[in-house]
């Protein structure tokens, strides 16, 4: 590559926004698509192991990019051009879960995280989901303006998919969910 | 599964606690049960590649299951129920060390994280355990009576079992673990 | 081993810095070098992975030790000895990347985290590294002059070191980055 990837600007702490704008690093807004970032490199890693259909792979690569765009919403300031993610996302990623909840058994107990290696990865990329989350409602508590509503629906939703995949990833191979033994009654 | 799992009510940053109280999601205390979620997920993933003994693998199902415990505790108001977590549970970890310190050659240097695969895992989970143990830290300052101990020291504990794991997962490979060059004497 | 390595003395939450010092486990320095510790415990888990070439395996090696480097002065007050880090970390970097940055064809969009597992797993160094970063600029805003300023740009430099092998690691196995497809021209 002729340019290079590293500008030295960055090297005492601040950095710019979508925009232009100077902040610090650690910024409630860039801690929030920081982690959107990292997420999307643990979708990357997971994407490669999938070995349950290309139902689940289609469904990964679309995720990514829409990952992207919530990134890109969370990293401009409000107004400075149209936000990317919409109701629409939403729709889909809920057409997806009631798609997937057909498969798993029912059950009303806590599930341990595990089984399968690929569940495992659906854990973590569900309460990876679910820290990321956090960190937007950090931002949100902030500066309740800057936050596009759908991002937030959509990362919210993301964790109820994966625990659903997670499920599904047993199912396919037909192993069996482990239930957390002292749980309460609390899927209804 | 007849229930759907997503509710929506959690898509503004809201959420409840057990017991039913409304909170942020970016409570110190959701924060704290959200990392030991977390935590329990790498352990899942962890559980699925161990190759080194059955004594291992059965640690680990039971350290999920108290996990799962621990989350609990520190999921609902003090006196809404007895706690889960016990001084027995820190003896068992314990003596679960003791055994297993044994086995790795003394060392007085810290070791650079890696080796096996399973024993850059088990530095993971140890990292990633002192992670957790923040979040309980930051929940204990805000509000020191609604931390059960035994959490707290179940926790410390588990980051100590770890470091002992990744050598243990070294030696009964005969990988022999890297020490940090410029390390003082700090073990001993 | 015959010494315990747990002390049972960080049971409530307290600890202490090199020197001596005590300190809470969620002060921000704790923290910064705690990230630092896991940022090198992914590290090692990636060495056991690579299969592109020596010289990667060398490079992690060497960044093995620098990151026990940065954690170490890190942890002690300014003053207490001297600093382990400087210039020529950073000179060495960055004449990596000039190296590394022939290989992968030039893009101008941003890339989705994936391809070959190895180049997922440098993305997750890579956004795992600018946590570490967020985590030492929040430490360098409460007390700027217990920062080594060579670490904060060796970390720096480093995400965009990863950023690179992530591409190299795909070029190498002849995998094409997909890139993200509602990306502006970016770099350049
Ligand atoms: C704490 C908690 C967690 C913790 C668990 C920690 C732990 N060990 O407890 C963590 C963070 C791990 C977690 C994770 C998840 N959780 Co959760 N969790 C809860 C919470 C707040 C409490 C669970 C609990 O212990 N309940 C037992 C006691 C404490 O409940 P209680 O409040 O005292 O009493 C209730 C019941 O008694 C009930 N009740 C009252 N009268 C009656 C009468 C009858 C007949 C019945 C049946 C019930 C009933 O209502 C009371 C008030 O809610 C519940 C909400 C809730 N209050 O139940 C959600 C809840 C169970 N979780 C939910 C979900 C979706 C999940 C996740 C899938 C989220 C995700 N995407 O990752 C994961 C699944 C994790 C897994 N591995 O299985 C949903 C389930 C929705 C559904 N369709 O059933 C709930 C209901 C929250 C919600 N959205 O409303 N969770
Ligand atoms: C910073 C630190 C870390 C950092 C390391 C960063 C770095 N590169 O330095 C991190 C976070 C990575 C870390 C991790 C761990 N650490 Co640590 N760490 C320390 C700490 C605070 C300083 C280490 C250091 O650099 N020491 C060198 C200098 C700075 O020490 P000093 O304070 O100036 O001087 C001491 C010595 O000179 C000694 N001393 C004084 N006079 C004399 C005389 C003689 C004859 C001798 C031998 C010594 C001696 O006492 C002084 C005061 O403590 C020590 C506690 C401590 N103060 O030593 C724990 C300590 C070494 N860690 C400890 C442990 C258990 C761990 C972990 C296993 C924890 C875990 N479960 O993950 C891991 C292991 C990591 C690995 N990969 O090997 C324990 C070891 C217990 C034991 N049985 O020996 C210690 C002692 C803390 C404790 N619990 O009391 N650690
Ligand atoms: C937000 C952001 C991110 C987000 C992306 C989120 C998202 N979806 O947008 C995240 C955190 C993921 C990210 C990651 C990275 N990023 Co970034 N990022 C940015 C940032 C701030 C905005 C990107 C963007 O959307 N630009 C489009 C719009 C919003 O830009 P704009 O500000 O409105 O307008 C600019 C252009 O129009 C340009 N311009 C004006 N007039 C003209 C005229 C012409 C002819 C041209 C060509 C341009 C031009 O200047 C304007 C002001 O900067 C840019 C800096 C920047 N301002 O461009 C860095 C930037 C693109 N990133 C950079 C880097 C290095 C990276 C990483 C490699 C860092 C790392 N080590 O991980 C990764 C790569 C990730 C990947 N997977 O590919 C560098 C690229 C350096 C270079 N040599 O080109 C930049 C330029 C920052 C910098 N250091 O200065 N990034
Ligand atoms: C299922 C339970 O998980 C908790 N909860 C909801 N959202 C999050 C999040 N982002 N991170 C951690 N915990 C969360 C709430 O207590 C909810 O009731
Ligand atoms: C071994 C050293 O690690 C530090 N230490 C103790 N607990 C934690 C934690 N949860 N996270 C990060 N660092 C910690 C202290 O400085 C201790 O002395
Ligand atoms: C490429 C873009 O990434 C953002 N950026 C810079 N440093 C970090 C970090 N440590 N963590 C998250 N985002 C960061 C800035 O917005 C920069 O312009
Ligand atoms: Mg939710
Ligand atoms: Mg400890
Ligand atoms: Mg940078």
């Amino acid at each position: 590559m002729k340019y290079k990837i590293y500008t030295r600007t960055g090297d005492k702490g601040k950095t710019r926004l979508g925009g232009g704008q100077a902040v610090s690093k650690n910024a409630k807004r860039v801690e929030a698509y920081g982690e959107i970032d990292n997420l999307n490199s643990w979708f990357g890693l997971v994407q490669s192991k999938v070995d349950i259909g290309e139902d689940v792979k289609a469904d990964i690569a679309l995720i990514q990019q829409f990952l992207f765009d919530c990134s890109t919403d969370l990293s401009i300031p409000k107004g400075y051009r149209e936000y990317k993610m919409t109701k629409e996302h939403i729709v889909w990623l809920e057409s997806r879960i009631d798609n997937y909840s057909e498969e798993p058994e029912e059950t009303q107990y806590f599930i341990i995280p595990g089984g399968t290696e690929l569940a495992g990865w659906f854990h973590i990329l569900r309460t990876t989901t679910r820290n990321a989350e956090r960190r937007i409602v950090d931002f949100l508590e902030e500066e309740p303006e800057e936050v596009n509503p759908f991002v937030l629906q959509f990362i919210n939703r993301l964790s109820d998919y994966l625990f659903i995949l997670a499920r599904v990833a047993n199912a396919r191979k037909g192993v069996p969910d482990v239930p957390y033994e002292r749980s309460e009654k609390v899927f209804r």
